[in-house]
């Protein structure tokens, strides 16, 4: 895993991608923190590749467009995991 | 695949869910689809087991929680579908 892996964040795949497994205590605490998702990446002007949810996990995958993972895609992953302060189970 | 599949799904699996994929024109459609769906979901008190999203496609999985599709299930994936009309590509 390279050092610049942002915290809590796991590198996977080939291109490599950011993979990080959110988990929430009821359906209105994922709903919230998508809401704070869909402000960041509007914000950022950049989404993530996929993102996966169920009632109470939320999975962020991050993948550059380009193959290479670099600041902007370290960024959305950090605002993101901020987002999930204060409400991630 | 069962006679009561609500039409543009497929059932998968085993134990059986529905399965759809929408695709959508940009971002903000695919933004304006999740918050259809979301209220569908309000609605009816009852979410798919799955969704899974990137900036223009959403997919979609609903499982039943005992294992056997009914009746719920199969209105939520009307409901679903039906907030695409208008939007989907």
């Amino acid at each position: 895993m390279s050092d610049t892996t942002p915290e809590g964040w796991a590198e996977q795949g080939r291109p490599p991608a950011l993979f990080r497994r959110f988990a929430f205590a009821c359906y209105a605490d994922t709903r919230a923190f998508l809401e704070r998702v869909a402000a960041v990446q509007e914000e950022l002007g950049l989404a993530p590749q996929n993102i996966s949810f169920g009632t109470t996990y939320v999975n962020v995958t991050i993948a550059a467009a380009d193959g290479a993972l670099g600041e902007p895609e370290r960024t959305l992953a950090q605002r993101i995991a901020a987002a999930a302060e204060g409400i991630a189970a």
